[in-house]
């Protein structure tokens, strides 16, 4: 095994999908295999989201807004404008360029594709030579028990803009997903080098793709290590609720804690250098380094650092 | 009955449209309901798409595109150019802002909504105070058995440029179809003053309205005038495949073979001036006036002339 085998990224939206483009940028493109969180797909207006496959898609192809932050550059919003004076909901932001990418899925699924094939063939399309997974294609949505009740995960991250109180959460219909079987080849590959776990929420990006039997035990068995980058930097999230939910969960909110949150499977972890007192205390191999990724050399240095934490510990 | 009586109008597309905007801007606006052929109607990309009702929405309420001479004023076309980079099907050209027209039905319908009920709501958002009602909730499906086969309509519209020589057509639903209720109801009203039959393709816009069981009867029978506007001018059709499928089904191509076509219901006629050796040998009562509408001026002329000759034709 050398430094030239397989990798495995696990990724949510906006901040795991930095990483990503990073691996997918300093890696061989097609060693890289990134599986997607679908925890947060819905269905509205009648069509089929997919919040998180959709971001990958946008961002490995070059075509991610920098300036929203979300969504697909150059993107006009007629059809929201129009939608609002037909009495629409306009809660959920919908370009007419992502639109496209929502009508034709809804149309291939409805069709009978499956999630997987649909993507794969959005992915070549978009040029994109790496592979983009969702964890299964079968239907697993993220719930949130909170102070107002038991909530869509849209409902609470869009509409209600993560203003609940979360007590716990729930993945709707992962006790009877099934992986899909390029992910299963994948982690059971003997020439994986590694397994990165993207600085993503933990508990609505990570959680809902550890949530699919099989996952977790599979990670804690691979041969090749598994390296996590803290989504948390001195004690904050870069982008969206993560450190709230921490608080809310009952979590220190600090670097440490997603380690430990991580610990049955994580071989290594990479923290920022802001964050050296935190990860002092933990019983696994830290490396520091600058994790806030603002430009794309940031991206690719800090997926350097991640690949070569991991290629130290499996040693 | 005096000349403020309701009126019904029987549109198509484009053609009727303009007359029906005519009549919408001469009449006190709650005196009119344009019924609207849904026999054009189908299901694309996953969306239910009623162009007709759609063209009269846009229309009447002053959005329609005067450019394009179909769909909306100041209309976007990233949703298609996106749909295309994903290998999505393009030959049916739909613009983002249109784009929420469909969607917002589409929902709709899947909730179990009429069709009707959804036109309504529309029309008010869109401040329309005319109503407006497709011909039956009931779904017809107008199809063309052409020299490359049968054909659905929008297969042969718009894929195929109406080049496939017609033979005859169908209404496919139309037996089983139930006229919606208001539209029995105004055909019904004995205050009725006119049914205006717009400038519209008699076999694939008008037809598809009187396929539907009872209109034609209730046609025959009604108290109030029947006048029917020639789409044909001069032999030609202003727009569309009006004139071509004239000679494909063995009509004579001039005015007066629309009147003949009508004769059962029809008690008048309006023709161009031009037309005027053409519709000589007609049996019944016919008024010549400059149809070809190009301004506001000439759709309300229009509209005027019509209303007249049925009121004449009617005392």
């Amino acid at each position: 095994m050398g430094t030239n085998g397989p990798v495995l990224a696990l990724s949510g939206g906006v901040g795991g999908a930095k990483l990503a483009l990073g691996l997918y940028r300093i890696l061989p493109p097609d060693t890289l295999t990134i599986v997607a969180n679908t925890g947060d797909d819905f269905e509205h207006l009648g069509l089929s989201i997919s919040p998180d496959l959709d971001t990958l898609l946008y961002t490995l192809s070059g075509q991610s807004n920098v300036e929203l932050g979300w969504g697909r550059q150059g993107e006009t919003w007629t059809f929201m404008a129009a939608l609002e004076k037909l009495g629409g909901e306009s809660w959920f932001r919908l370009g007419d360029g992502d639109l496209a990418t929502h009508v034709e899925r809804t149309r291939r699924l409805a069709a009978g594709e499956p999630l997987s094939a649909i993507i794969d063939d959005f992915r070549r399309r978009f040029d994109i030579a790496a592979r983009l997974l969702p964890m299964s294609d079968d239907k697993v949505r993220t719930r949130l028990d909170t102070d107002s009740g038991w909530l869509d995960f849209q409902d609470y991250f869009v509409r209600l803009r993560c203003e609940p109180v979360v007590r716990r959460l729930a993945f709707a219909g992962s006790d009877a997903a099934r992986l899909h079987p390029d992910f299963i080849a994948t982690l059971a590959d003997p020439a994986l080098r590694a397994v990165v776990v993207c600085p993503s929420n933990p508990f609505i990006s990570i959680d809902p793709i550890l949530a699919v039997p099989g996952v977790r035990d599979a990670l804690r068995h691979s041969r090749a290590s598994v390296v996590a980058v803290s989504p948390i930097i001195g004690g904050k999230a870069v982008k969206g609720p993560t450190a709230k939910m921490m608080e809310e969960l009952g979590l220190p909110v600090d670097a440490a804690s997603v380690a430990r949150y991580y610990r049955d499977f994580l071989d290594v972890y990479v923290a920022d250098e802001v964050d050296r007192d935190a990860v002092s205390g933990l019983d696994l191999p830290v490396v520091l380094a600058s994790t806030l990724m603002v430009t794309l050399g940031d991206r690719e240095a800090l997926a350097r650092t991640a690949l070569a934490a991991a290629d130290r510990v499996r040693q």
